[in-house]
């Protein structure tokens, strides 16, 4: 059933109207709105109704106020003018269309292309039907009714609080079920403070482990022998690196979050995939699978309840290895992360914004503890300098390092300051290659004829770093890089120590 | 530990520096907001940061969107200028400060009144802890800080899904412990399904029982004998209705809502809140009491499992009973309410829109089933006389009534021609006062000296019906109500009832 | 010049740098920002800066919020996420871009399509530049630019108030020269009460005169000789009445406000466009020409001081007539409007709301005053019938009749009710054609093949009207039409025509 | 006239109503809206309706946006709950409530106090009727119509650009008339190249000058004869300078823009004030005085055009001077000042970021050249350091000196990188005091008894200078000042001077 009352720029959603589907229409907007909240509340919902985007949502906004204050899962979708005519201002246009139901929406789109229409009402609906839920909105461009696109299956994604016993006892079963099982563990592992159970599950039913794409948080030691790595984010390389699941269980992520535009499915053929997290939003907009709802520490808790003890027939998970890179002047990025992997204490803190290196960290210098690694979920730069200062007055105990590329550095170089003016021990390594690697790497990939140059010439960071009131060295040798940190280790303030690399090209992705 | 950067706006907020309280000084924005992110993350939060409202949140941003993509419970405190000289758009003032920092908050406010920022706080930070975490913010003028306020007490608010195993075993405790327990139940145990479990716990404890002020849905049998009414939304009439209990269990409600100013505590003295919701936002405003953010039916079910199965010591809860009121001519409201309730099948699904006799409706027509009753808990009118159109054709072999006045009416009187043209049998009772009653009582008892008038002369009610394509029947006496909706009840189409009624001042609240 | 700080999601601008262009890198998104004001200050503007969506901008949106205070025309080009990933939520991507930098940018786009991005750059300057300038910001997603895009032409537009000397002499000197001048009158003639000037400028230069399309207002007199029409919303329909034009004056509308999405040029070849508008907007998006800043009344008085006294060897401008349509059972929505024509008094007031006939009411029911036309220029339905009532309470000595569609009636209908306790003597006149008109005559040329039916079936037009305390009349020949109006005409109360006409499918446009 | 819907918390304002204002009353808040829509266009504004902030206003949008489209001036005044119940919220009250009518009105507002509603109406009604007209809501909590206020005084604001005839003509008879004329120089006329015509101003009516309070631009020769300072942003102290004027003309600047809070009119008793600005919101909020709506130099020149050739019976305004302040060790700022104004060229461009310095900059170091000074107007920090390499990027020939504090300076110091690297000569002077001397100075001031530190131990300011690639020198007396100054202005490069300066507290305001 749709509730509606037509417009101009909706009619190509009419122009085959499928016999089966009723259409209810009203003679004003505000009728049309409060209809669909009627009709979602009294049958558990979604509810939808199409509106103009301005003129008929206008009339409508009194409405969408009411199922707000319902907690009413109402969709609105709403005809917005034709892309190709939108730079004119034209006639019955919404401007700005997704500020006009604000603040009375939980979500509302205007898709960036036709293609993404379909995925926006899915993803509506999910986000409507979250625990409490509410209305949104899809305003949809008049044009985009007349593209082909993929069609988008249909996902069961739980919209009640640690799921449903059913839904939970159904994951059980496919775990327990499942020959190749993978799990993908998230951020959220680490903040609820769920290694231990996480470790358990893996174990229980001989899971290999991956880090989810560019978490900001690691919810899995790196040394166990059931890590795999990290996520490369883009779909081509979450598929090569899950091939041969059959089932994969994501915990506390995204499904996926990707950083390169690639083809395809990110499941290999036939893998299934079950994802709990505690947010709404990665639940409603997941690309595929089953969604539970839970904080994860509860939810692998009552899954581990549901499984039996040991999942006996699976063969044993063996641990991978990396060699030491070869040594060579300056030092490669890879080299310098195997040495501190080699010096570094267990039980170091690692704050990281070296983004040419974030795929190979782990390989080299691992985690090995709850809370042991930190960056920024966001990608921004100048958040891991003044962090690591944040995450050392809350664990003075610790040895906390700043592990920051000579580009990273810069955004926030004036946080070296409050380092020296609090006492902190805050060790800080600088992977040096000269600019900014990543962008020169990416550019490359994009194969950029000529761009401008992106190298950092003329940075004197041990004399910023002095001149901020902290001790600052520059190590080029591995034997001076080793001394460097165990003096660093046993200070009282805060050093910086710069360890030139080599600036050459990585294959990033 | 409070982290930031000073400008001239927040002054006052330092001018007495607790000396227990460490101030970390950065020298940029976004290190001190990064800062503050690591810190939350690394002890679990919250962390409070201080800025200026506008250059200094400038600056801050990227690390705010940062903060927000690493879930981490930041409390940002700005320093706007002062109030009183807003108006004149002083320098380093914040123009929308609560729009600047969007979409990366979870929150922001400035409040209305100096006095509201302690409470302000406080919200912030609960909001910010909730699962899934982010950063929050608040603007305060920097004339603020210098004015006395009421303490706000330090309140206990789950932040976890389906509450925690402690928080449900201490809330379990209490409630067997309690001597005079009352259950408050709101619009989401109707929502969620649960009358069942709430009766069930009603029972087990022997409490007596009241609607949530304003509740959308009735979630209790109001026929039930611990049934008591319906809060009246003003602190002095709740804390009154209440007065004796010494535990308040809320199940599903704000705490509380209200619609008129009253001072004092809405809680008798001594008795002690607990509220359940599985709204975050409901959660971090409450007034007083401890909340557990859990699915009601969930929560409840939960209780049950860890009370004993009867208190059996507690006084056998008697029901309360309301005398039908005398007839006049026209009759009053309250008349033909009971009339209706005499008349109206116990399925009966009410749809109401009827504000100036809201307060009364449950003494004489009395919702005795689960989605037996439907109101727009925002308030605003229109919204019935449609919605009851979507419900009636979500339930269509229930009888639907909707019940409204007929200024409510008028707002979106084009719904019948729907309701006529979808061939539904709904039937529409009108309580016709002759005017905007509610409007008129509450400016009675603002003491307004001369209005203007709020009458509606000259409105033909059945006129409007038919000319729609509806029957429209006009009833004046208690017979011909009583055949009217008989009529109604049997016919195939829509029915509109108009039943004039004595436009008598009531005390509303 | 452009300034910036480098991001991944920038790299395919950088990707083929033209060496003639400066690049200046900063370290910190701050510096880039806070540099590119300086320059745009200094230099006179505009400055261009380039920053990553969400990460840089949040580092420079203090510089920003400088920019806003500082008045400083600079163009934010932000690098957002590719299109394709953003329904991921991927790494690095911005949520709600153009929120982001508000309240301190002037405008703020990302554009719907990737090959709206030069013209919404071209904008972006020249809404920067606009008296009082500010920086403005364009979302560009990463993948747009790789696509082709039409190349957008150099445009002049004055950014000054009441143009500059020099931008009128040079008008005037072209006006001058024209062979076969064209107006364009907008609203804003109206608006200012400018009537008096442009009709002598008409008939100085030897236009022909056109109405914008969709112009809420008229500002030329519809029975003068040189009065051809209004233009269609589309640019071929637009092109081919501006046919053999080699100069277009467009007075106080847009350039051009479309409806329909159609191809090419709204220009006859080598016909060149000047406009005046007090609207900053409108100049800043005009699609071609060059554009002057004034209060319209202002700006033709300077073109016409300026003008030589008469253009003596232009032909005579000749009249066009409109034929009398033939009289049809029931009769066609143009008869009755001709009809009207002859029967209203040159001095009526038309406020309008007929979407099916809004193209065709010019031939026939002309308009013969100042502020003797009014529609909403918004194309929201439900405005026209309370409007009209606001209008005849400022005008109560003129007659004001309010023409409506049935369907459009019915969004305040509840306005009757005010218009009949108001004592006003307004008359409305309904064109129905029983059903949404302009839907089904849209829903045919769309080639819908079977749409639900948009027929409003069993409505009583004059029911409803003295249900509501108004006069109510149906009028279904000639002479009733005639009777009714001359009654309504002489009332002292509002009355209510419904005049059935046919449901003939028009072509629109 | 007033339009309306009534609702119980827009009650307070109905209480009373006056009999000779007209209250029409709408069934429908959409009617309501268009009923004031039409009256303002017809009647050519403004009109006033009244709301509920959010259930009527939400009815109502459509026809806001209509309002909007057809640029009407129309005023919504919106009951909001009462402020006290706002933390709670309450039943009916409005979320964001100025967010909800955007992007559909030109300006929303709620005051931050109930004392502010008159002069937010009064605003309000302004920007509406600036060119081009379009709606504005003002949201009024209801018990803020029952604090007693003072009353805002009718003013005269031009809406029309250039002023009307009649608006010049009748400032000029008045700057023709009075006795003792003051100029207040705003921004504008730097940023529109109007020096000379105001210094002919200003001779020819003999006035005396000030520049407006922190004036982001300089546009009067501080070195001319009339020069008197800056005006420091308090009304007290705004008061005493103008003290004896009995004209103020203001040209190109806020009316005034306030730092601190201090009470009574900023005029003196008996003084007239006209205001000229480009910018319809400094006109709009002005606090006093009549408003003209130009570009300043059309505008000045248009008075000039009006003005009799000399004002001969009035006094020669007569110079005043700065005696060199006495030298300390270390020196103070001024004297550093001082010096800096003996030693830089005359065609010297300052851009200035020494809060504590910039009310006694003028009367040592003098702008003595258009396009001669910068600052930022918002009063965010880190904007000087990189503006000036983008000003001497645009003006290579020019010396360029950015006169910075050393806190200033930290908030963008990664720009030194950039002017390295850029090969620009830019000269950065550090007013160094150790600390946030402003922060200090206010503390001091607002009566703050122990604060936190506001000092800077520990910065190497010439060491960062190296480190980043400048040169870096300390300059501890004024022939290290003196030679350092001479060895910049001679170089290739960037040079950074840190003067050492006596941290005394100034009396800033």
């Amino acid at each position: 059933m749709v509730f509606g009352n037509p417009g101009s720029t909706e009619l190509p959603f009419f122009a085959e109207w499928p016999g089966e589907l009723r259409w209810v229409m009203a003679l004003q907007e505000a009728s049309a709105v409060a209809m669909a909240d009627g009709y979602a509340q009294a049958s558990g919902g979604p509810a939808y109704v199409t509106l103009h985007s301005a003129a008929g949502l206008g009339n409508g906004l009194c409405a969408v106020y009411s199922a707000a204050r319902n907690f009413s899962p109402v969709v609105i979708l709403a005809g917005q003018q034709a892309r190709e005519l939108l730079p004119f201002d034209p006639y019955l246009f919404a401007q700005q269309p997704t500020e006009f139901p604000q603040p009375y929406v939980k979500w509302a789109i205007e898709p960036a292309r036709a293609q993404d229409v379909p995925r926006a009402i899915d993803r509506a609906r999910h986000i409507a039907m979250q625990r409490p839920a509410g209305p949104v909105f899809v305003s949809v461009p008049m044009d985009d009714w007349d593209v082909a696109t993929e069609p988008v299956s249909v996902r069961h994604v739980g919209d009640r609080f640690t799921g449903d016993t059913d839904e939970l006892a159904a994951a059980a079963a496919k775990l327990a079920a499942a020959q190749r099982p993978v799990l993908v563990v998230g951020p959220e592992v680490d903040r609820d403070d769920a290694w231990g159970h996480t470790i358990e599950l893996a174990e229980r039913i001989g899971a290999t482990v991956w880090i989810s794409p560019h978490a900001n948080r690691i919810g899995f030691p790196e040394n166990h022998r059931a890590f795999r790595g990290q996520l490369i984010p883009a779909r081509d390389k979450v598929r090569a690196a899950l091939d041969g699941a059959d089932l994969v269980l994501v915990l506390g992520a995204p499904v996926f979050t990707y950083h390169i535009v690639a083809q395809g499915s990110p499941l290999p053929e036939g893998a299934e995939l079950i994802q709990l997290s505690e947010d709404p939003a990665a639940l409603a907009r997941a690309e595929t699978g089953t969604g539970i709802r839970t904080c994860v520490r509860e939810g692998v808790a009552a899954l581990l309840d549901r499984l039996p003890p040991a999942a006996g027939d699976r063969p044993r998970v063996e641990p991978i290895t990396h060699e030491q890179p070869p040594l060579t002047e300056p030092p490669t990025g890879e080299y310098v992360l195997h040495l501190l992997g080699d010096i570094l204490p267990p039980d170091t803190i690692l704050v990281e914004e070296t983004p040419t290196f974030r795929e190979v960290r782990n390989r080299h210098l691992q985690v090995r503890r709850p809370h042991g690694y930190y960056n920024t979920g966001a990608g921004g730069l100048g958040w891991a300098l003044p962090a690591s200062i944040g995450i050392k007055l809350a664990e003075p105990n610790a040895p906390v390092v700043c592990l920051i590329g000579d580009g990273a550095m810069q955004y926030s170089i004036q946080a070296l300051w409050t380092a020296a003016q609090s006492g902190i021990a805050l060790i800080v390594i600088v992977l040096d290659n000269g600019g900014y690697g990543a962008m020169k790497d990416l550019a490359a990939q994009l194969g950029a004829t000529h761009p401008p140059s992106f190298d950092l010439p003329g940075l004197d960071l041990p004399g910023l770093a002095r001149s901020y009131g902290c001790v600052g060295i520059r190590a080029t040798t591995p034997e001076q890089v080793r001394q460097a940190v165990s003096q660093a280790l046993a200070a009282q303030t805060t050093t910086v120590i710069d360890v030139p690399v080599a600036a050459v090209t990585a294959d990033l992705y």
